[in-house]
């Protein structure tokens, strides 16, 4: 078998057999298919595009090229979620507890933040101690006795993709379905749960532009996991401003908390009762969306999903307290508000902008190496949709000095746009695929 | 500006501007754009395709980023001409000399064979003491005094196609009209002629299978010629069976003088007329097509063609008595027929591997590298729509040894395919592009 014949065998629209699409990974992955022919092969994918047994095939054969996560271990219905990445996305944080709360195991790896969006296993570090590389015996125990555990993702699972993003990053073919869907599928498929439900980002903050596109890929991602034998379900929903009001990583949990505790409402929440009405109808936990969503809203009401979250930090060696005490939690030693110099309505709010100025602030990452600061971020006051005054706060910068603090403050201003008419704030979640 | 942007810009359809193509060709060049780059914008650009200001930007960009040939010390109107490669193609031993005896000056840098087709060079070296490396001030002057001469390539020419060719033949990045055309052009116009003519090859032994993919690479090649000042035209021709009888460097030599002495007519004979004829009416030699047959006819009857043969050969330290008697060219140790096991007509002669039968034999090179052997090869006896009866033979091998010999009659039996039904041949010229 020659990857030549192959490249030109996708080239001219033709279909690549299940041996060809191993040889081709396992090559790809060994090294002994270079870099300029995968590259090549996949822009021929940007073009010609894959069948669904392809994808099904590229994923299973990326998931085979490193370690997979057997959970037989753990009893119960193991659930997973996967977001395609946004600004001020903490829904693991409150999803996770709630779901857990209400039965259905969570076994989760998680990455780490790179560039302008963060990760959950940085977010969940801002509560002290909290260690995310647990033992596996830990992660397993952790899961069977509490329902929930979230690690760092280990170096060895689906290295086929590691190698493969890094070069369609530099190629211009990252934005092809097939290429999408195998490598967010290898990973989850790897991690082993038998649910997964997916968040798909959609707007100007997303990969995924249009609602049009964002539905292709959540069909895309969710009929390659039932191929693959899993439950599956995909949510598409707003990313053209932050979603919540913080953006940073300790501020992002105080903001999840909030939710946990049934102070918070509004788009955050109605995301999480989305996906967590997914979650536990899928796994047979709840006959329907109604009763679903009444038994996540009743883990809220009792204080149960909290105390899950508590459980997690506290089975991963964290200062479970700064769960009901947020005081304890990184706190940023500068904080500034950052006035409208004009009145109006809210039209616009740039999120990847908003996720580089938590970057800016240290609380992102430029490099996989960079050290992050917990505490910095930014609290949206005014979200899409919203008046305001001249003077009036749009929102206020956690920052470690002054200098940075008027630094991001003139950097956020920039990321709102304002208009004279009133602004209608288009719906937040825009489909689900199931 | 980033590689990555120029080849999502391509990939989205886009028109890459003159500087963009520029620091394209530059970067690849010196090695600061690696070949996984490289190989992704070629693919892009077989599915995008680019419109003829870019062709013409990458045709001029590649033939910059070497040296290039200055034929302006030598008088009068310069020619060359191109075939895209066929099996027994020995047109130029015999259109070089014939235009060059009408007075349009032949100063040809050409390639060696490689595979199963031949080079001129190769061909050129049958006559005892050739030297195709001759200096450039005995290049220009022989050129200047007789009116021809044909060189090896140097090595600086269009060191861009060559790091870029043999990207694109790992890469199934070849067939793309963009590519071809300026790899084909950027050589030509580096080499300065002001008359470029192409052979345009199509069928079953050709790049192009089709007259219609031929004729639009034919056009691409000639808009690009005359967008860069050249006065241009391109024929296209049959190459679903060897041109003419001879496949092997000595052979075609021997066919070649055949032709020159008025003794071989035929499609070989038609070819040289036609391109001869575009050269002659492009150059202002003659005012149509029936003046410049009449003059490329003269030489031949009146031995002026085949005396700037000799002259070729004598000006490049080359024994010419050869050109006068065959039989001191190199000459095969074994000839041995090859009977037809049956009566029919035949319909096929599969080129590409008549030319391997010939790289079997020794004739051709298998790497760079190959010595060669220019006295094997096969002379054919049967062309396609010629009667064949049982045990009548199909053509003759050359070859070195009894065992190379017996095992090339048993290959080039399975190049024929015979029919029951009396066979048409198509017609062998397909159309001329002005």
């Amino acid at each position: 078998m020659q990857m030549t014949d192959l490249i030109a065998k996708k080239r001219d629209g033709g279909a690549l057999s299940t041996e060809e699409i191993q040889f081709m990974i396992r090559g790809y992955t060994e090294g002994s298919i270079p870099d300029y022919q995968m590259s090549a092969m996949c822009m021929a994918i940007v073009w010609r595009g894959m069948d669904d047994r392809e994808i099904l095939d590229l994923t299973m054969a990326m998931m085979h090229s490193g370690e997979t996560l057997d959970l037989s271990p753990i009893r119960g219905v193991k659930a997973d979620k996967h977001s395609t990445g946004g600004v001020g996305d903490k829904t693991s944080l409150i999803l996770c507890p709630m779901v857990a709360a209400c039965g259905v195991k969570i076994a989760k790896m998680s990455g780490r933040g790179l560039g302008h969006t963060g990760g959950t296993i940085d977010k969940l570090e801002s509560f002290p101690g909290f260690v995310t590389g647990i033992s596996e015996e830990r992660f397993f125990d952790n899961v069977n006795r509490i329902g929930i555990a979230i690690a760092g993702q280990t170096a060895d699972l689906v290295p086929a993709d590691k190698k493969l993003y890094a070069l369609r990053d530099v190629t211009g073919t990252v934005p092809a379905i097939p290429l999408i869907v195998s490598s967010i599928m290898s990973k989850k498929l790897a991690s082993g749960a038998d649910v997964i439900v997916l968040d798909v980002k959609c707007g100007s903050g997303a990969f995924m532009k249009t609602p049009e596109q964002a539905a292709e890929l959540a069909r895309g991602l969710t009929r390659v996991g039932r191929l693959a034998g899993k439950k599956c379900a995909a949510v598409i929903t707003d990313m053209d401003e932050p979603l919540g009001l913080a953006v940073g990583n300790a501020l992002e949990v105080k903001e999840a908390i909030s939710v946990l505790r049934g102070e918070t409402k509004g788009e955050l929440l109605e995301l999480c009762l989305t996906l967590g009405s997914c979650i536990l109808t899928e796994a047979g936990f709840a006959a329907d969306d109604a009763e679903a969503r009444a038994k996540l809203l009743s883990v809220i009401d009792d204080g149960s999903a909290l105390k899950k979250l508590a459980e997690l930090v506290e089975g991963q060696y964290g200062d479970s307290r700064a769960v009901y005490d947020v005081s304890l939690l990184p706190d940023a030693a500068v904080k500034r508000e950052v006035p409208s110099d004009r009145a109006g309505f809210v039209r616009r709010i740039e999120a990847e902008k908003v996720g580089l100025v938590s970057m800016h602030l240290g609380g992102g990452r430029v490099t996989k190496e960079s050290e992050i600061d917990l505490a910095v971020g930014v609290m949206l006051r005014k979200k899409v949709g919203d008046r305001v005054e001249p003077g009036e706060s749009l929102g206020v910068i956690h920052a470690s000095s002054e200098q940075k603090a008027a630094e991001a403050a003139e950097l956020l201003r920039q990321c709102y746009t304002l208009s004279d008419e009133p602004v209608e704030k288009p719906p937040f979640i825009k489909g689900i695929i199931r």
